[in-house]
């Protein structure tokens, strides 16, 4: 069921530029943070109907770019790489097993918006817990999926991204 | 399993002035593009761990304001309600229909969003496709959920906002 560059529904195109700073906060949130290394897979332009997770941490973003980063995990990853993150063993039916998951969420688009270098601002996170679920892929929207490998379990990193205006300063 | 204003996930309440705008776009939106009458029922803060739903089209805000704007559906209302909306049947399988309940979505975020008198911005929306998911409740962010009945099946409406600017000029 996977998906390549070239799938029918890949109408647009997100721009590299875009990808390789998502990436790298990626690696560093996770590194830093979780104490984990992760490997990352080719990313891939998004089918439909796409991937099944079972727990999402979705970030919208508005600005000059407008969009989302999600953050998606099948729940044994989300568990173990959650619970690293926290230091304490998390129970995904706790009430901090979701704050923990959008926080994570959070660093990894603030580090990406940040390495962007668009006007854009990013808002708090929505975190949906349901097993088997789909984050669709609307058709304006260019989707790219950033597949993820640790030893502590799989994920993916969906980056659905358009831009409205003009490249900015950096940093901004 | 529904929640009261004294429920003790409530660490945070959100303003009022903010649930009223929201109320007007949903009625609008849907009286004006679904053609279909909205009983807006009491809204209740949010409880852990929330109501599931099968289809929620999520749009993020930022600037003044942070958080979200949640639509959510069983999904016989959603296939019913949005089917109106786009003129046509349309099944949950299609690809236009994460594109028409995202449409929802940025309507209504962009009417409330108007009426808020803040400087928000709002992203483009996700679409959360599957049986049974749920909308976590942060603990850092007011969540306000607004049932609505239509003739057509009933929805939920999810405010999680969480103010961070000073109230600006409206119609911004």
């Amino acid at each position: 069921m996977s998906s390549i560059a070239t799938a029918p529904a890949a109408k647009a195109q997100i721009d590299p530029k875009l990808i390789v700073p998502a990436m790298n906060s990626v690696k560093a949130v996770f590194e830093t943070m979780v104490k984990v290394a992760v490997q990352i897979e080719r990313p891939t332009i998004k089918a439909t109907p796409g991937v099944s997770y079972d727990v999402s941490g979705i970030i919208g973003l508005s600005g000059d770019l407008t969009g989302s980063i999600v953050l998606s995990f099948p729940t044994a990853s989300a568990t173990k790489l959650v619970s690293a993150f926290a230091g304490c063993e998390l129970d995904p039916k706790s009430p901090e097993f979701p704050d923990a998951v959008g926080e994570l969420a959070n660093m990894i688009a603030g580090g990406a918006k940040k390495a962007f270098g668009f006007r854009a601002n990013i808002s708090t996170p929505n975190v949906v817990i349901g097993a088997g679920h789909k984050i669709a892929r609307l058709s304006d929207v260019p989707c790219v999926v950033i597949p993820c490998k640790t030893a502590m379990g799989d994920f993916a990193v969906e980056i659905n991204i358009k831009q409205i205006g003009v490249a900015a300063d950096a940093n901004r």
